[in-house]
């Protein structure tokens, strides 16, 4: 049985609602990132990089949310979640993933985790000044080049709706206003209608 | 047939030498970053983000380095560059290579992109002093955790050899000493003796 360790608040959301749509059996365990229980050793142990999700299978445990959304799909293709027989429409749908870790999540991350990056507090303020300068612009892409409608891909819902959907719920925290999106934003609407997300909103609360 | 746009010193060496790899006829195309030509409204209209690697397809434009090695994989099965009837192995593979995306290649960036996250010269600053420790960081994560040997996943070459070999190659420049990884160290020694690699260092040089 699959087991999906995640925090509130964390784009482990992502993985956690595409794993309740495939209809598999599993094992979700929520931790407290308020008492930096993903630096505890036992966790270390799990995955050394102390981040979530962190999924683990019988074969081992797997890190990095494009990674796990993709397992996912080919672990139960019945769920029709990516097109699996397509190599270029699947490669589509991780260059959307990707962008959102590398650019999107990075962008988000200048925010509350910018201490990363430099030490000094003048920096770090810095960093959070252009950072939702920056979500802004990785949504205008999104909106007016990559969002295809009504899912992210175009017709098929799949891998790429339950990530984008995790990050243009930050928007708010990070000061962008979603309605200048208004293709995000209905597709946000979408998803929360979605039974799935629903049920596993209420894990996140 | 493919055409990969790329630039010298840049992560498109990844998908540079995997698509040597897969044994397919392709184009490759240089561009000069010095002079901005991947801002020029020709570039933008094949890549919004005005990035490389650029993998135009007949079937449409692929961005995304991960996103990239996969597909090269996938639509050259004959070439064995990954373990494609294995998802957990691939979802490995995958773990990696986004690890090294939105991590370490971010860790890099705040060297001499560090403008994109702040506009003070003061940060821009505080955020190239830190990176060379990100990077050490992430490094020793992938010596002692994540590398197995003699190749990235293990006893098989394969997307993620590349991929390391590209963003390891930056870490003199990045005043990181390799020497303090040996098997990250003997990768590259490795990765150099393949008359593929040679050949494509050649065109970035």
């Amino acid at each position: 049985m699959l087991t999906l360790h995640y925090a509130a608040g964390t784009c482990a959301l992502a993985s956690h609602i595409l794993l309740e749509q495939t209809g598999a059996r599993y094992d979700a365990v929520r931790m407290d990132f308020a008492s930096n229980a993903q630096r505890s050793p036992e966790f270390l142990r799990l995955n050394p990089k102390g981040r979530v999700p962190t999924l683990v299978t019988e074969r081992g445990v797997l890190t990095e949310t494009p990674a796990i959304l993709l397992y996912l799909c080919q672990t139960f293709p019945q769920a029709g979640l990516a097109p699996l027989d397509d190599p270029f429409a699947l490669a589509e749908a991780q260059a959307f993933n990707s962008y959102l870790c590398s650019t999107v999540h990075v962008a988000h991350a200048h925010g509350r985790r910018a201490s990363r990056w430099a030490d000094e507090p003048e920096a770090i303020a810095a960093m959070q000044k252009k950072m939702p300068q920056n979500m802004a612009e990785c949504f205008e892409l999104i909106e007016h080049q990559m969002f295809r409608g009504p899912w992210v891909m175009g017709e098929h819902y799949g891998l790429c709706d339950p990530y984008l959907f995790t990050i243009a719920g930050w928007l708010e925290r990070d000061q962008v206003d979603i309605a200048r999106f208004p293709k995000v934003a209905a597709h946000r609407e979408r998803m929360r209608a979605l039974p799935a997300v629903q049920k596993v909103m209420l894990d996140h609360a």
